[in-house]
């Protein structure tokens, strides 16, 4: 890891803080709530707490601060020696700096998430600067180059005029080769025409490739934020290539619809070989790693991914995106 | 967050595994090695033990189920009340459960991380190939244009000829244009002749269009591995943006060396205006995401880096990353 600037511990800022104060009623009520406070009830509550916990920002120390402070509590209401009190709190703090690199793993971890992310997105403009810049350069130039040609060829010769045709062909041959770079690099279509036609091209190009029939099937009307559409396009992308290496399919079916309160839902469904799921995200190999980075491009934009896989039944992924504000 | 497939608590897991076995007895003595065991020297050892216990992969719910035992037992010897030994072995499962949340969502990041480092290595293995098909592509198809336009030209009469060589300038304008977007897009020069000479374009563009001076100083022999040699360069990159966007500086020096152990060493030292490093680090606006950016494509390649910056005085970031195996 790279050096960390804040060293030291991070114990000081376990006491005290106004986010804990209202977690730590709380927690002891759970605690109390029942005799046993092992049991499935207790147990639920306890999970609860820990979910409320990461939700108001709380951290790991905070928490175990307030586990202790209750527990000392309950303890010297069984026992009434005052030592056992000091005891549990002097294991607390014990305990409190063991978890402290914990922490600090967890903040770092949570740090590269945020900075990968935005390593991500200006990645992402820059190819979208290039790529469109790449099409209209070669475009433009192209052109400028074939007018050229076309005032060459009213003063020239019929057997002139037969190479500038051949002139004129190298230079479209280079205008389409170009093109095709730009739209592997960032489909223009996608900009300038929106997701469904731009999924429809990535379809048509795997299927010519492929030989896997890919079919998009949607009535989406409007086009979603530019976020969404670069998500669900690179996302149907990954899918696609997973599908074509791995799956062994002969059909894929893309479906993109609005619900009624305006989530976007897609399914991209093949009838290959299939995987176990849990398994292949186990792995965190390359299939795993595609589905866990489609669900890394879901998380920037608050969606979801559901993955129904059996062998011999095929795969399908689900995702949903909710409305956008 | 996406789905996660792994759903229920992992509170099974928390007790019996062999890795805890022997973190255990290094905790029971360590709580127990000073009477006071909230005395600096025992906070001190804690620290140490958390930060073992993320090295061999203890998770947090077994280091919180090795310190209940640990905290029974001694309570135990206290007050010789089993009742004191079952309670906090309840209020430990309890407690454990509230961590599970926080344990599922450092897995979460943690393959977060995963998947989105291996995101960018596959985007940055995509542009490269596409910045040398942008460069090759450009490259050989004007060349066959200009053997055409030479061809036509021998035939053609010398005004024919004039007009033949402004078409000529065109083509080179583009030729000029596409090399100029591929290597935005990615040098060329740092795949075939390495990071040295694609520093050296670099600061000479940045000084070009900027006005700071960027010299890049370095007797660095032998080329280090892809991944070192374009992580240091998308680094310098990112910080020389950054120098030319924030720093106010007139003068920016590069040095690259390798120490006697094989380690390379990257000074990047500017005489600007300087900043707080604690403070930008922990705003997460864009210089700091900048600055964590840089952090990640170092732990990528397992290397560190150093801030030093006072106003006044400028900003220098030391970058080490140890010899390759």
């Amino acid at each position: 890891m790279g050096e960390v600037l804040t060293s030291g511990s991070l114990s000081t800022t376990a006491t005290g803080l106004p986010a804990v104060r209202d977690l730590g009623p709380l927690y002891a009520d759970a605690m109390e709530a029942t005799p046993d406070h092992a049991d499935e009830d207790a147990l639920q509550r306890a999970y609860e707490i820990g979910r409320q916990g990461i939700a108001r920002g709380i951290g790991l120390l905070e928490l175990a601060t307030i586990h202790h402070e209750v527990l000392a509590r309950a303890l010297k209401r069984i026992s009434e020696s005052s030592r056992i009190e000091e005891e549990v709190r002097r294991a607390g703090k014990f305990f409190i700096e063991s978890l402290s690199p914990y922490e600090m793993a967890h903040r770092g971890f949570s740090e590269a998430v945020c900075a990968l992310r935005s390593l991500n997105e200006t990645m992402e403009r820059e190819i979208q600067r290039i790529a469109h810049s790449v099409h209209n350069e070669a475009g433009q130039l192209l052109d400028a180059a074939r007018l050229a040609i076309a005032g060459v060829g009213r003063d020239a010769s019929p057997s002139l005029q037969g190479r500038l045709r051949e002139l004129g062909e190298i230079l479209d041959k280079a205008e389409t080769e170009l093109r095709r770079l730009s739209h592997e690099l960032r489909p223009i279509i996608l900009d300038d025409l929106g997701l469904i036609p731009a999924l429809q091209v990535l379809a048509e190009g795997i299927s010519r490739r492929s030989g896997v029939i890919v079919e998009v099937d949607t009535c989406l009307k409007g086009r979603p934020s530019p976020n969404v559409e670069t998500a669900l396009y690179r996302i149907v992308q990954e899918a696609l290539t997973n599908v074509v290496r791995h799956a062994r399919a002969s059909n894929v079916r893309i479906q993109l619809a609005r619900d009624a309160k305006g989530a976007l839902h897609c399914g991209i469904r093949d009838d290959g070989a299939g995987f176990d799921v849990v398994t292949l995200l186990s792995r965190k190999e390359r299939g795993g790693l595609g589905l866990i980075g489609i669900r890394e491009r879901l998380n920037a934009v608050g969606g979801t991914l559901q993955i129904r896989s059996e062998t011999g039944w095929g795969t399908e992924l689900r995702i949903e995106i909710p409305a956008e504000k």
